[in-house]
């Protein structure tokens, strides 16, 4: 059996969002069914709420942040059935949790990341085969999707799309990590580890896209 | 020295209400100048929002509400740097981190209660001389303040209150606990801690109305 | 497969009193192979003891007689295969820990209440069906067994029950807990949970019990 | 300042035997002015009623008793303003928690050994220069004290006492571990720490005897 | 299914050793589709290295020794799927970890003791039939092996090989304990454990030997 | 009282290198006395021993480097009075430890990255004014100082740094992360922290280095 490792945009999980948590519930059922599955949840607006509240220090930002992701990752547990109710607070409990039958659900880690280098981190350590990234967009573009002309890539090497995203002057704020920061790719390309980027709107629809591989943009290490 | 515990309004610290958490943080740094200190907190609005999300058990519901309250406690201890920056999960907890000098944030323990019963447990088990409740009401009232011809009270027994809201048909459902739940009222009255209830909106007015004990209510065990 | 929470009063388990620690093993065993099982064990005389040695304050007095009943809950498992050997100490670590396949055993939560209120607490977490409270009476009566002509409720509405303790003055003090406290009643009427009232001296008869819902008293919600 | 260890016999803490905890509160307070002062509690006759009712492996046997010790190390913390309210459950945490200002409770470790191993496991770790053991005789005489022409040793070498103890065919059975068993005095031999013995039941002596060196035996590394 | 519980030197899971991880990985994975299977690794020459940095405490020195053979342990769990990732460090994580169905791999516990007893300790706690000391000599002789005439003992009393080992003037220091210290020999003789000695420098081979009982010497409680 | 963040190599700290642990506890004591002070200390060539053994996965291989440098870690707290024994596992922990009054000593968090990286998440977290890196070579050149006519650089902005290494083809292997990696600038530049490289080789001389700020290379954000 295949292990793979979803990671889903916050934005999905979390309140004051289009929270679509029974939809993905029964999406990682699904999954499970055929694979070995970990998923990583991100923040959501609900984060970036509190990152605005939180003191100005940039870690101590980040810290609140995660917190919100692993309240998100709770929230989807207590939805799935097949789910572990504990949410790993480090990379080591990660190793001590991953049973290969439960789904392990994961918040984010540690400040200075976003939690799509937490994807890649899990995905390392439990051996994944891929990493989906259902997202806000529906792939990665030449550029920001929102200035015209911006066309998708199908298919782009990690250190690529690193010097792609350099040169949008990629941020690395707290709340604001771009698609991708450098510590993901450089774990996705030390490991061969392909990363499937997908719109994340239709968690109903996952489960065949990942069968029938349509994704947006596959990233190959 | 006097032991106290301040029981904060989770609408107070959460965002998407009136976060004061820079006001409460000065607050607490000043009580801790005169008083040994433990604060509470709720879970606010984000609470609701989390809980509206979560499986229909009621249980899961107050489960995910505690987390978000302990998020926001966490939020004030960033802020705050006489605080410990270790939310407890538990009354065993409570015990173990209580040290009289750092100040103690606590968020919700349990299902089936509100953060005002947290307060009461915490005062007790720290041997607490009064809890002041910095609510979103400046009383309590002979009838849900929203209704006509609602009288403020000065002063009332624990028992004789836990009649009064047993009239209006208290509820006592995840992120809908009124004022004060039976089992707050139950230690406050078994241990002997006044409970004082004060408008919760202008933390830096707090010291004073504590040294002047300038209380909305004061409810008598 | 239906959920049962069956909470066994101290006395049945902790030394001094009448512990029958290997038969209510085999009860477990026994209803385990047709439901799911969560158990809270109680205190016992080995907690009245302890809270007598313990200081004035009730909240230490409550948590010293808490993890007595950790003590007898662990004893337990030690005799019950099917038990997990780890004692949940707050109610995050119930959803944690609670997998729907081990037996998972707890004792009390927090001060102010009794381990009958964390049979409640337990049950809405687990979604259970059904509460079974194996205690040292047969049954609820229309006042103190003790008292001549007391008559055995055979079915009680949760809130009537309340009424009906609150005329027995009833206690809310460490170690001297009712049938009853307020915040179990409610739990188990908000969440719709049915509680069977049995005597629990006799554990080899509790799986036919069980089975043929012969029920001292059912309290419903 | 010098370092102690007390060791304290659980039946001067725990009910049932002749508990002396508030003396034994105040003792700890009063040594702990001139010394860092680590403590070791023991069993007592709960432990051994809890070890009869558990299953019959040695191993588990043990571990309910080290529990009741633990539970005893916490009645005696709640006394004790100074002590940490965290019972540490292994040696890695002895050393996590010892700051050398507190004063730091320890019930038992570990099967297969009496809490008098403990107390030198802890001396050692803690950098004790002295360990005093407050049992339920006053010294260590050249046979069982309970036997005529028993005489008092003032002054032995570990190693003669070792020697001396498998002569009387010294037990290693759970609950039931005699004055002092191997690694307790192999770990005083090799890190020169010598063990006071003196009489537990008069807590309220034992800072002058210390003060006095007014030792019932003298065990030298 | 009977329990195992097989002792592997650190000297064949440590670097700058003969380490034999995959090798023992394998036959760990042998042995447990027989066997109930519990691990305990020792430190090897890199804890004697961390041991002469560690400060002149010997219990310090001890801790230390323990951490590397608790880092062993991790090593070895990487390497073997169906042992848990997570490392118990006291004798009451051995209870809760252990299962009867993943392999348990554990490390030092407490100072003073060689890893040798904490394989008695955890032999004990999970009920094993037999302890397998694979170790770098290939079974006890009537005098340590390097002088010339030593004879092997194929059979031994556990209390005939304590007086043998004595006669050994055998050290008890950190990182130098001999073949077996008291503390194992009292557990493996109150409890009935035989002690089945081989040399480990074959992992290949145990399963066999297992089967066979073609053991070096064979320690009787 | 400026804050400042030693991260010290590992070679000056684990065995089989030029291990310089009491040097460097006088220097932690010494450094304390002007700053609060926290330390991050790496795995040194025990850790790419254990690396090597590792399973293929450069996520576990991470992982047990990680817990090497934590060996060296509890190592260097252990010579170091003022140090606390307990060694954070992750960004949470270092935030609940962090007191600004005893020393935190860290060592890795997480696959992926450099303990250079957590120095940088540690720095931020605690609100370092430095960032002083005492490695193996006394500053930073302008291409590999192995290579001839190598020139030494005296101050570097972050992002320069960046282009730099990466034209060297930096690594980002398990055991093999090369002078900073990405994620430490960037924290380092997002929350302008300066990096100060020097020669760690002579502990004794650190105290002053940073009193007359006598950096090889000062990084700046």
């Amino acid at each position: 059996m295949k292990t793979l490792v979803l990671k889903i945009s916050g934005k999905f999980v979390s309140p004051y969002d289009t929270p679509l948590v029974e939809g993905y519930a029964k999406t990682l059922e699904a999954l499970r069914r055929k694979y070995k599955l970990a998923v990583v949840v991100g923040g959501g607006s609900v984060a970036r709420k509190y990152i605005e509240l939180a003191p100005p220090s940039k870690g101590l930002k980040d810290l609140i942040g995660i917190e919100v992701s692993r309240l998100n990752a709770l929230l989807l547990s207590m939805h799935t059935p097949s789910a572990k109710k504990v949410i790993p607070k480090s990379a080591s409990e990660v190793l001590e949790l991953w049973d290969g039958e439960d789904i392990l659900i994961v918040g984010g880690l540690q400040p200075g990341q976003s939690t799509n280098a937490v994807a890649l981190v899990v995905a390392e350590l439990v051996g994944a085969d891929l990493v989906v990234n259902a997202t806000t967009v529906d792939a990665v573009y030449d550029k920001p999707p929102s200035q015209p002309g911006a066309k998708r890539i199908e298919k782009i090497k990690a250190r690529e799309l690193q010097r792609l995203l350099e040169s949008f002057d990629w941020k690395n704020e707290p709340g604001r990590y771009e698609l991708m920061d450098s510590i993901a790719l450089q774990i996705a390309e030390r490991s061969k580890i392909p990363i499937a980027v997908i719109y994340g709107g239709e968690p109903e629809r996952i489960p065949s896209i990942v069968e029938e591989e349509a994704w947006g943009t596959l990233i190959l290490p």
